[in-house]
This record gives C-alpha cells, sequence and structure tokens, in this order.
C-alpha cells in the first residue's frame, strides 16, 4: 500500500523561510487574502483531501484502469466521487479569476494544490488539470460570450477541458495538422478529423466536455502558419450555457498504455462537429504558445510529485526491512540484521531522492512566483521580464525534472529489491506512471531544442545572462566577505556553484560559436546541455536553502533539526549530484560527426 | 508489433574476428565438432526458431500473462508448444554434458542460443533457464544416482528445475533462511518452510518440476554457515526416475509484477515436501556459489538481449516517422518532412543503443569463453585462472549491463515519442521487463559490494591488475610504436583506454586506503565504482572491435561497411559514453559523511 503525507513543512521553508511568498503576496492587491494564515489553512485541508481521498484511489485505479464500451468511458471506481468533492470544495476554481467565479487566489497556490494531489494520485489530477489548458486559452483568446459560456462552467469545475493537438501523423511537429474546419457562414465551424493522444478526451466525470481544437480553414497557407484554434464541446450548448444535443464528436477507442491506467488517453473523432473560432485565423499556434510555460511547468510537476511518493515510500521501506549488517558495525544488535538503511548505498538512493524532490519543488516554486508575476504585473516591463525568466527556465524543469523524477522513482523500487518489482507495493506503478513525463508536452528532446534554440540562441544569450547574473548576485551576497560568521560555512557552495555558473556561460558561449558553423551541432549537444544546466540551476536552489537554513539556524529557531537536514542535503548535493555536469560537459561539446558519421542505412546489417 | 532479427553478422565478426573461437574450440578435443559449419548452422536455425517461434509468443504472452487457478499454473498460449518445439529440437541439452544425453557443444553457444532466445522473447527463455541452476548444482554437487535420476531428464528438458533461495524475510541476506529439513532416517529429510520470488517455480510445461531448495538441518548453526541443499522434486520420483505421487510442495500463489509477465513467479510452500540432500551438510551457501557467476552472466545477458530489441525496433520507428526538418537542411525534400533519424538528439539515442547492445555482446561473448575454458580447462591452474578472470569480470557484467539494458530500453521508447507508452508498439514491455534485471540475481548494489569487497579488496587488487595487464598489453601491441598504417588509427582509442585503465588502478588504490580507514566507504562508492569499471571494460571491447576491423578492412575484406561501421561506432562509444567516467571518478570519492552524516530518523519531517 503506498503511503502519502503532504510535505507541508518543507512547503512552510520554502514559502516562508526561502521565496518570503508572503512578502510577495502583499505586493499584489489582488492577492491580499493570501495571508500566512488562510493559506496554512487551505494547504492543510488539501492535504486532508489528497491524502483521505485521492491517495486511496491510486492503486486502485491503476489496477482497474479506465473502461471503454462503444464510446463512453467509466472512470475507476470512486473517482467521480472525489471530483464531485474537490468540486464541491471549490479547488478547481481556486486560483482563477473572481470575473468568472473563481476565487482570485494566486496561480502560485494553485500549483501547490496540484503538487499535493497530484502525488497523492497523478491519474486522477490530469481530469481536472487538463481543464487548466482549455481555461488560459479562452481567458487570455475568447470573447466576452465564450468566457460566458464556456470559462465560468470550467472554472466551477462542472465541465472539463481538454487540448486536441496531436494527430496519428504528428505530435511534435504541428504543421502536419490535417484536420479541417470549415465555416458554416454563421459563425461556428464544421470540424472534421482525428485527434490522438487525447488525456481526459472522454470521461463520466461531468456532463460536458470542453475541447480545444487545432485545425486549418480552408485555403490556410501550409504549416505551422495556417492552423487555427476552435472551441468544439461534447454536448452542444446555447448561448446561455445551457446543453443542447451532442455535438458529432466521438471517442474511437482509448489507449493501453505502460501507465497512468486511470487517466483516459481518448482517440476523438470530429465528424463535422460544431466549434466556434477562438483567437485570430491561423495564429492557432501562437495563441497556444502564450500559455505553454504554464502548461510545461504543470508537467515538470510531475517529476517532483513521484520523486515525492517513491522517495517517501522508499524510506518507509528502508527503515523497516531487515537484510545484512552494516559494514562499519552493527546498528540494530538486537534484531536479527539491520534495517537497510543503515548501507550507505541504499542511503545514498533515499539522499538522491531526497534532494531531487526538495530541490525540484524548490525550482517549481520560483516558477510559479514567476507565474503569479505575469499574471498580475502591473506593468509590461515587469511582466515581460517575469515572462522572460519563466520562458528560460521552463525547458530545464520540465526535462531536468521529470528526467529525475523517473530516476528517483526507480531509485525508490531499487530500494525494494524484487518486492519493488511486485505489483501490491506500489512503486513498480511509479516508475511506470512517471515514464509518460518525459514524453508528453513535449519529449526531452524537444525541451532541449526549446531551450538552446529558442532561449539560448535566438536571445543572443540573454536570458542565461540575467539568470546567471542573479545567481551571480546570490553568490556575491552570501560569500564569507560579506560579514556574519554562518556566511564562512556557505563557502562550500557558493565556491563550486559561482565556478558552475561561470562555466555554464562560458560552455553556453562556445556552444553558439560551435552551431553558427555547424546546425547539427545543436541538436547533438542540446539534451546534454539542458541536463547539465539543470543541476547548476539545482545547485543554485539547494545553495539558496542552505543559506536560508543557516539564516534560520543563526536567528535562534527551535527546530534545528529541519534546518540541519537541510544543509546537510545540500552539501550531498554539492558533492554527490552536482559532479554530473563534469561528464554532460564533456560529452555535450563531443564533435556531432561522431552521431551523423555514419549514414542511417548502415545503423545495422540484419 | 515488435520485430527482431538476430544479429548473426555480428556474431560472426565476434566469433571469427575478435575473440577466435574456432581456434579457442581446437584447443578442446570435446570440441572438435564445433567447427564453423555446424556453429553457423546452429546459430540459424536458433535464429529461424526464436524469430519464427518465439518472438510471435512475445506481446500475446505479455498480455494474456500466466493464469493461477488453485495451485495450477497455466502458461500464455503457445508457450507449452514452443516447448515442446524446442525440447524435441535438442536445444536444451545443446552444451551440456554427453554422459546425461547432452549433445557436448560448448557452453559459449549455449550463450549465443540464450541470447537469441532470450531477445526475441525472455519471459519464455526463463522456463529453460532457470533449469541451469538446478543443472549445474547436481552436476557438479550430485551423486552419480542423483544425476541419473534428475540430471539427465533436465537435460533432454522433459522436467525443469528452479533455484528455492528467498523467502519473505530474506533475499539477499540469506542467512536468515527458516525453511527446515527434518532427517527420515532413510536418506530422505522432511522439508517445510515457504518460498517466493521462485521463477518457473510452477507451470504446465513439463510433468516435472526439480526445486533445488534451501534449508537448514536440525541443529544447523544459526547465519549462512547452516544452510543445506536440497533436490525437492514436485511430483515423487523412484530410483529409476518414474513419476510417483505428488510430493507436498504446492504454488500458493503467482505474483503480480510490472513485466516478464509470462514467466511465472511463484510462492512455493513446502510441507513436509521430501526430498535428499545435495552436497555436504550445512555447506549449501559454499556449493551454489561454485557456479553463481554462470547464473549471473546468464542475467547479465538480459541486459543486451533488452538493448539489442529495443534498438532493432526504434531504429526501424525511426527511420519510418517523419517530423520536422533537419537543422542542417532538409534531408528528405520530396517527403511532408524528414524521417527523424537524421536529429542529431534521435541520432544519440540509437547511437547509444547500438554501443550497448554491441560493446555488451563482446562482454559477455568474452565470458563466455571463459566459461568454455572453465568447464573444460586440461589443469586446475588452467581452470583457476579462467574462474578468477570470469568471478572478476562477473559482477560489472551483471549489473553493469543490465543498468545500461534499463537505460537502451528507456531510449527506445523516447525514440517513439508518445507512442512508445502505448502497449500495441511493445516498446513500454521492453521497459518494463527489462527493469527486473537489475534486482534478481543479486541487485546492483550486491554486485557492486562483490565487485569491490571481494573481487577487489578481498584479493588485494589482483584480480584488477591481472585484467589491467590484459587491456594494457592489448594497448601495447596495438599502439602506434608498432608498425602497421591502421595502427596510427588505433591511437584514438588505445590513448584514452591506457589512460582510463592507469586511472581505473589508481583510483583502486585510493578506495582500499580509503576503506580501511573507513569501511562505509566501500558501500559509498561501490555502485559508482562498477558503473566506472563498467564503462573502462566496455571501452576496451570497443577498442578491440575497432582494432579486428581496422585488421580487416587493411587486408582487403569485402564488407567494408560493415567494418567502418564498427569504427564509428568505437568513436562514437569513446567520445559520448566513455566520458561518464568523469563524474563517476569524482562522485565515487566523496566522502561518505554525506550519506551517513544525516541521522535516519531526520530525512523526513512529514
Amino acid at each position: 500500500m503506498l503511503s502519502y503525507k503532504a510535505p507541508i513543512r518543507d512547503i512552510k521553508f520554502l514559502f516562508e523561510d526561502v521565496f518570503d511568498y508572503y512578502g510577495h503576496y502583499q505586493k499584489y492587491p489582488e492577492y491580499a487574502e493570501a495571508t500566512p494564515d488562510l493559506v496554512d489553512a487551505i494547504f492543510a485541508e488539501c492535504a486532508k483531501f489528497s491524502e483521505n481521498e485521492l491517495l486511496p484511489l491510486n492503486q486502485s485505479g491503476d489496477k482497474e484502469g479506465c473502461h471503454f464500451d462503444n464510446g463512453v468511458v467509466t472512470t475507476p471506481k470512486g473517482f467521480k466521487e472525489a471530483y464531485r468533492q474537490y468540486v464541491e470544495g471549490g479547488w478547481q476554481s481556486l486560483s482563477h479569476p473572481v470575473e468568472q467565479g473563481g476565487q482570485g487566489l494566486p496561480p502560485s497556490m494553485g500549483m501547490v494544490k496540484s503538487e499535493m494531489m497530484g502525488t497523492a494520485n497523478w491519474s486522477w489530477g490530469m481530469y481536472p488539470g487538463l481543464s487548466h489548458g482549455a481555461m488560459n486559452t479562452i481567458q487570455e483568446h475568447g470573447s466576452d460570450e465564450q468566457k460566458e459560456v464556456y470559462l465560468t462552467r470550467l472554472t466551477e469545475g462542472t465541465w472539463t477541458g481538454t487540448m486536441c493537438l496531436t494527430e496519428p501523423q504528428c505530435g511534435t511537429d504541428l504543421g502536419q495538422v490535417k484536420t479541417k474546419a470549415v465555416p458554416n457562414g454563421d459563425g461556428t465551424y464544421n470540424i472534421t478529423g482525428t485527434k490522438i493522444f487525447i488525456s481526459a478526451g472522454e470521461h463520466d466525470l461531468t456532463e460536458n466536455i470542453v475541447h480545444i481544437v487545432l485545425a486549418r480553414l480552408p485555403n490556410a497557407p501550409a504549416g505551422t502558419r495556417g492552423i487555427s484554434l476552435f472551441i468544439v464541446p461534447k454536448m452542444q450548448v446555447d448561448q446561455q450555457g445551457n446543453l443542447g444535443e451532442g455535438n458529432n464528436v466521438t471517442c474511437g477507442s482509448i489507449e493501453d498504455k505502460m501507465g497512468i491506467k486511470a487517466s483516459a488517453t481518448a482517440v476523438l473523432n470530429f465528424d463535422n462537429a460544431k466549434g466556434v473560432l477562438i483567437g485570430p485565423e491561423n495564429k492557432g499556434l501562437e495563441c497556444m504558445f502564450t500559455f505553454m510555460n504554464t502548461a510545461r511547468v504543470g508537467t515538470a510537476l510531475q517529476g517532483i510529485c513521484t520523486a515525492e511518493l517513491a522517495y517517501q515510500n522508499s524510506l518507509l521501506y528502508a527503515k523497516d526491512r531487515l537484510s545484512m549488517r552494516s559494514l562499519s558495525g552493527k546498528k540494530a544488535p538486537e534484531k536479527v540484521a539491520d534495517p537497510i538503511i543503515v548501507h550507505p548505498d541504499v542511503r545514498k538512493m533515499l539522499m538522491t531522492q531526497k534532494a531531487i524532490s526538495e530541490g525540484g519543488r524548490a525550482m517549481i516554486y520560483y516558477a510559479a512566483k514567476l507565474v503569479d508575476e505575469i499574471e498580475s504585473a502591473k506593468t509590461e516591463a515587469e511582466r515581460k521580464a517575469a515572462d522572460d525568466r519563466l520562458g528560460f527556465i521552463t525547458p530545464i524543469l520540465k526535462a531536468f525534472l521529470t528526467e529525475l523524477g523517473c530516476e528517483s522513482a526507480s531509485h525508490g523500487m531499487q530500494v525494494f529489491g524484487g518486492h519493488g518489482y511486485i505489483k501490491e507495493w506500489g512503486m513498480e506503478q511509479i516508475v511506470r506512471d512517471a515514464r509518460i513525463a518525459t514524453l508528453y508536452e513535449g519529449t526531452t528532446g524537444i525541451q532541449a531544442l526549446d531551450l538552446l534554440g529558442r532561449k539560448i540562441l535566438l536571445t543572443r544569450g540573454v536570458a542565461l545572462k540575467d539568470f546567471a547574473m542573479e545567481i551571480l548576485g546570490f553568490c556575491k551576497d552570501h560569500s564569507m566577505i560579506s560579514g556574519y560568521s554562518h556566511k564562512r560555512q556557505m563557502n562550500k557552495f557558493i565556491w563550486p556553484l559561482s565556478k558552475a555558473v561561470a562555466n555554464w556561460q562560458q560552455y553556453s558561449l562556445r556552444i553558439a560559436l560551435k552551431a553558427r558553423k555547424d546546425r547539427d551541432f545543436i541538436g547533438a549537444c542540446s539534451v546534454d546541455y539542458l541536463m547539465y544546466s539543470g543541476y547548476i540551476v539545482m545547485a543554485y536552489f539547494w545553495a539558496k536553502m542552505a543559506q536560508a537554513a543557516y539564516e534560520k539556524l543563526a536567528s535562534g529557531v527551535e527546530d534545528r533539526d529541519f534546518y540541519r537536514a537541510k544543509i546537510k542535503t545540500a552539501e550531498f548535493y554539492f558533492e554527490r549530484m552536482l559532479p554530473r555536469t563534469r561528464s554532460l560537459a564533456k560529452t555535450m561539446m563531443a564533435d556531432p560527426k561522431t552521431l551523423m558519421q555514419l549514414d542511417g542505412e548502415l545503423l545495422s546489417f540484419l
């Protein structure tokens, strides 16, 4: 049986000691309600709902899976009831605008909510989670009428939404989209085509589903410049939002997948389904990209949800399971053997999981603060600064954290030994569920091209320089010269971090120069470069957490063990994980020739 | 649908050009029959059986799984018929002694057979595969009568065998074994206890199953020194081997696992089951360890089976799937997009898979030659030399190749994008099936302790030194100074390899010194050390393959593309995989304090 307790203490540490979230909320009048008391109370409720309602459905949902019968999808037992409670509890509307019936709390609080619920049950969380894409699209690009009809119902959660991008012949390469939209002359369009891999594309949780569909108008330009966005509801609705008859959208099947089995992944057939245009004609992809970052941070979250769930459970097992004696002398002489947590190799796996989970959480909460700033910026300059920063770190968060989430899940399983491979313990499910995260919302390879191609090379390194300046500023503020005694202790983090950031900038420049001469250099180095960047970014946040912990300890705080554990975990990270950059620095600079010189036809001789 | 073609060309390369297998066979009169013609013919037949009979049952076996009904286990559709053909074809007896009805061909040929069959269908291959453990035990430690009754039937394959070690409370730590054996006074024993995770522990393929069971005699010493081995057949047999009534061995259940679902993993309840002692009393573990190496090489094989199957399928997909255009210019302008194989990042994943599969195969075939030498050594000194070498590389092969097998499977899935996560393509099954390999037959952590603790520290580095001398001898023979023009080209491999081997020895010494002062250093560094060692060993075999390829090219051979591809893959390995040692060298030397200073109770604050 999987166990989960929401990491309330860690969240409090990040909110109060590391990121000064309450100072941040106070800057925006619309977030005035988000006081420590309210936030704590909401998170406590959220923890309760996640632990008591969602967690118990996690393994049973995997076992039962979704049912498909002639176009009708039934979610696993308990999912519908949990969703009803979720809507009644007002969870869907938590951080959405008051105008559409939302509670207007900051998006960052919504991120924490998604984290807890997603850790307890990622598959369940995808049903309400996928709505956010549709909601953001309508919020940003919809007409007032579209907002009134669709957004209010999505906000309260009586309907859910989807994003229908992928088709059988294309996922990443959306320029190949074939779905057609033919205008009816009355402002509506007839949408025809097949969409696949549509998460929450069909289910029994709500009476309607609002599909946001990429399609081509007649005579639209070829490729990515000829794609428009349409709202296509499962059930037709009138202008007051009353449900009418069924639209011609049918679920052809749901996928039989490796994991996230309780999340229905639908094939949707649109056969002259009625839809309305949202946003300008042929600008569908641009419209979608306006909130691609938040969607991707939402997927990055899966990395830390996985890491946390795997960690909590392997830690419990490692304290409990007795095997062999410590090489440095019996630790539990009264028992038949020592608990495996005493073995350094097991400890290494646990510490790695801990460093990923807590380090990743800090990265996500940093991003969440930027999302708040983007939503509520007072000036366009302020909004753009936050948006550029978020755009820069998003591909790192998405790819790096989901890759590390898979690593953590695998360590968790390894801690369990053979028992990790058996379904009843739940560890193998975490491994299976985690694996989708490096594939959807843009694979790791696509994130890496986004980082290096668009965010580094296209901006001529400005975004990197800005972020590096932030890190170096932190290093300067907390290096020995400045004074306080705990700052000397920070040197063990500050020096390697400064050096890493300097290297990061230098390598980035060298890569830019090489990419000019050989375009293949970009793709050849991009994934290694992204992972390299990820380890440095995570080092920054571990240093920040260590610094906050030293600060608290110096202030004479009471729960000293908590802060000391943070510092020791930071030490672990710097000694045992940050050095992974050494290999990556070497391989990312290798000649693309080593990849491309062998003709594709000569890759095998069967 | 998964595709598989046996890599006959690659096997021929290793047999003829790299390892001179035919010269090796000629050294032993008992292998005189193993001429190129016969070997080629057998491998061709084996390829046919694997591709045509076993591969088609791979995905269907996973889907159907094994059935359990009141103690009776039914294997998936087609398994029994394939096993019948296997036995009729004489495959089980291929490399077993003529005295027990075997064909007396070299063990190395049996390894190649296991590779092909295991790649086509690992789960199926476990039923005959598990017999080898039982066969080796009886061959080595059994009485003549035991050989006559059990071994002949195991050899022909009419019965299969198992190894019953694990119990609910212990897997690795066999000193905790509780199963009891009470003598009946007539040479038989009553065995009582529960064994779990017994692969092929119950099935419908044969009329009898021969369990080799670890159990304790009355008054046996506590711990590992009080364990004896027993033969406990599922059906009792008389002295002529005729089946009698059922023994008191019942299958309580089979495990619901992440993968290898078509392989039955049984819980076996022994309730005063009749058994006979094999080997001396209380020496059960020593007896088992005599052939632990071959069993573990058999599991290492799963790493390359996985890597090969994943590679073959992702390569086909990468040539077929069209997405985006190459950054260095359109490669297939006539198509709607370029095949993804043109993208450097996709190519990197494919090349990594190729390097793992072919490099790993070379490592396995090297080990297989040692197994031949051990089996047929003319002198004890010769046997011991081969045994020491095999003992040294076995933990590396087992852990390193199974870890890399998982990596290759994961790359294969990633090449497929979202389609890799869907069952129909078969890639997600490879990932699931592969994952067991780092857990059973000793986890990666246990292999690492075996390597560093027993094979390095306990021998005071002799085994490492011997192996390093072999590599350095190769380097000396093929460095520039020696002459031929192609030897200059070898320098790009020889120099980094020599340097890596020198570092390997130095680090090993430093670790030994540190381990003297701090026993926790061993466990803290062991897994990183094993992986570090693995990359260097694989580099040796890639250099050997490149050297053989240069040699053939210089000799004016015809299929030059094949040999050039080998050299280019070696270049890839040295530029993009060997540098992984850089990070490992750093992290393995880190202070164990970073792992152990945080009290186990302070690892979380929930």
